[in-house]
């Protein structure tokens, strides 16, 4: 067991990473993605010891965490490849006309660090959203110290990575107070970390109670600070018509697997299913039952997490109208949730805010629509999402169109015949949708644009080039991409 | 006189700007640009008419009125160019790589609109921040219909811009609700905007008080919404001590005109100046008295700002340790600001935290600190702040690096010698600052950055070709610059 952070520590913390953040910012982009990819490779050298341990505190099976702690490599390099290439610092350069009426100055713009970020663990990604994941290494990328709280259900694990990134920053000679490894299982430890003067930003994979509080706290402070929460989202997937007629029982049992996925434990897990009464949805729902009753309940991440999964399904179960379509046959064990499937009518669905709401495991609900017209009822009144999946073919997206664009209007990212579980780690990604699916739609957490949640633009205006930082100087020495007097090039000037 | 709307009018014009959402974002960016331009065409066409009726309004002279159109016909057509190139879409294509394990699906990125915004009318620029002003335009461009509230204190010229944008909106036949001009004094009528379901984001320019209190509103929403509010910025100019061997006198003379242009009422007005005790601070402050003594005062906004200013001056020269250098030896008319300098010792500015607050109009505070590490006391302790200005000579700035560093962790736009007043209206300009200068420093009002604040990420993944927006289409219709698979590039795939 490890001990909660204390108030003094809290303070010493945050004040050598105050004085970490002067020193890191000017440390180059190559520097940074050093730093980054000396982290991934104390990672990789944790070996099976980090795996073991990591198994043990989340019930996760040794393939998903090997996987995971791929992952997790991957995105130290390939962020810290991004920050090198210096395309996110979204440089620009305008030279002075001195001739014109009033003269107009010489004006260079580059993002810059916004300052120490604190990083809550996420539950369900030990290592991909928690110590050394994916918010911690764009911070750095960024130019900015980290603070990480662990989640407390993993804090071994996340003492194990700490570590890990600690040697890194040594054998790089990063200074002191770039990154700080805390414990907390207070309410009060993520107070005082969020209250904390000197924390610019904060990064937070949780539940929605969860990152509200954070947000609330954040736009409280006298200084208020920008919180990127990733809070809950259910995934809708509309069912289209002609789509219907083709391959249901094939998408049904594709549905079964993501629904499953990882014990439903995924932010991106497809919640909710819509559809329009009659045969083919009869079908698909049969069919997705009779696969969900064959798969097995899986131990979930805590206990914590099994006894809200529970509670929230009994919920929903609950409510008038909300029928149970099928079950897991096999009778779950300490701490297992089982999949389940149920179903409701369109109407009953917009009656009843509580059907909104995620149920964070391997549960999906089947909202029957009795015509397009309810289906688009539904979206307009679905909550923001991480996802939206439409289930369609090219003549079921010419023809409802207004359902498109009202799902289009939910979602940060649009999903087509395919499901919503798997993140694809790449700079096309959109990880991050209108609230409560995040606090800030504007940005992801996954993939490179992810840095510049913790940027902001500083422009120069009238600096002689000698004084200038090397992103903005003539001669372009980074070889990085600049908008120069509107055009981008990769020139000198 | 004008009449407040009255709440089923706002209710109204949310509805109907709502429904031009879906439409108006489907528009090609050339639409949207060619809107934008024939608004900037009906703004000419107001002619001579409109500059008398805001010079009644605003007691600003002619030259200045004729300037700030002209400046926000600039700012409509410069973004609707850049609109049209698209480079502030930041769009991303990842191609699919189906024998990855697992399958990298298709994924391409563009920023979409958020939907409607509210546009506050600023007093300060009754053209180009106010009916037709950058966040009108900003807005247009990214592809949400606007709903202005006229300033009370120019609400004919602001019926005026509304008539004009509304009848190239007719010409280009833009959807109904795609502009609302909305008048309203009262305090209800700003809350209501800013509490509608329909409302996805609020531009503002004023006061502290009426930025935060919007900025508070949006937070405390259901779905909470971004406020781009610019509020309050002194300004902060640091005199560095080589600097000071050199110029003394010219330089006191800039600061004099910058100090009083457009009776101070610009967001960039400097003023705060800091320098070390000694004789060439003393000869500086002298110079600048004696300058500022000569300047005529000058009738300011409207009598509230009058009274600000005047309220906010005394409290100011109020304070133990603040001492009067000079003011204008002309006796001021009926609500005419009158140019004052006032200066205070290093320590008891620190210790005096309403000195710290902006006084908006034609003052400045001169603080004489005792040695280079009390100015990095003050600057240390200075507020966030849109400018900051270094008076510096190349190794003033090598030398003095704790202080340059300071500086630059509290504004937006970085200055050496030169004024903060100008802002140049260019991509590479950053007009936005940390808290409290604006209420998010990831952005800004002026130049086409200023787009990115009303759109968000929406990524496709899996959709085919013909379905993609033309933005991310293989062929790249557009001809717009694309990060593909990480390059950036303009080609075909």
């Amino acid at each position: 067991m490890f001990n909660d952070a204390t108030i003094p520590e809290i303070e010493n913390a945050m004040q050598q990473a105050w004085k970490a953040f002067y020193i890191y910012r000017k440390c180059s982009l190559k520097q940074r993605a050093d730093f980054m990819r000396a982290i991934a490779r104390e990672l990789e050298a944790l070996g099976d010891e980090l795996l073991k341990l990591t198994g043990e505190e989340t019930n996760l099976p040794e393939a998903r965490l090997r996987n995971e702690r791929g992952r997790t490599i991957f995105q130290l390099n390939q962020y810290a490849d991004a920050c090198e290439k210096g395309d996110w610092l979204e440089a620009r350069i305008d030279t002075a006309i001195p001739d014109k009426a009033p003269p107009k100055p010489d004006i260079r713009k580059m993002l810059m660090p916004l300052g120490p970020v604190v990083v809550f663990g996420a539950a369900n990604f030990p290592f991909a959203y928690s110590t050394a994941g994916g918010d911690t290494a764009t911070a750095f990328a960024a130019g900015c110290p980290v603070i990480v709280k662990a989640h407390p259900a993993h804090a071994g694990t996340s003492e194990l990575v700490a570590k890990a990134i600690l040697k890194a920053a040594a054998d790089c000679e990063m200074p002191e107070g770039i990154f700080t490894h805390i414990h907390g299982a207070s309410f009060d430890i993520g107070k005082a970390l969020v209250e904390h003067i000197y924390t610019k930003a904060v990064g937070f994979t949780g539940s929605f109670i969860g990152g509200k509080q954070l947000f609330d706290w954040a736009n409280q402070r006298k200084v208020p600070i920008p919180v990127f929460a990733e809070m809950s989202s259910i995934n809708p997937v509309f069912l289209l018509p002609e789509k219907m007629k083709t391959d249901v029982v094939e998408m049904a049992k594709f549905y079964a697997s993501s629904i499953t996925l990882g014990v439903g434990q995924f932010c991106t897990n497809p919640g909710l299913i819509i559809g329009l009464e009659g045969k083919e949805l009869t079908t698909f729902t049969e069919t997705l039952g009779k696969e969900i009753s064959k798969i097995a309940p899986g131990t979930m991440l805590h206990a914590g997490i099994f006894k809200n999964y529970r509670k929230k399904k009994d919920e929903a179960l609950k409510q008038p109208g909300v029928e149970v379509v099928a079950f897991s046959e096999t009778k779950p064990a300490l701490n297992q949730g089982s999949p389940t499937i149920a179903t409701v009518k369109g109407q009953t669905f917009l009656n009843n805010p509580l059907l909104h709401q995620e149920v964070f495991g391997p549960y999906s609900l089947i909202v029957c629509c009795k015509d397009m017209k309810e289906m688009l009822q539904v979206a307009n009144h679905l909550e923001g999402q991480l996802t939206a999946t439409l289930m369609a073919t090219e003549n079921d997206i010419r023809i409802h169109d207004k359902l498109v664009e009202a799902v289009k209007n939910i979602c940060g990212r649009f999903i087509l015949n395919s499901v919503p579980t798997g993140v694809e780690v790449c700079l096309g990604m959109q990880h991050g949708g209108p609230y409560p699916s995040t606090t800030d739609a504007r940005f992801g957490s996954v993939g490179a644009d992810a840095i510049k949640r913790f940027a902001r633009p500083i422009a120069f205006q009238n600096w002689s080039n000698d004084l200038l930082p090397d992103e903005l100087k003539n001669e372009n020495p980074l070889s990085i991409w600049r908008t120069v007097n509107n055009e981008l090039t990769k020139k000198s000037l």
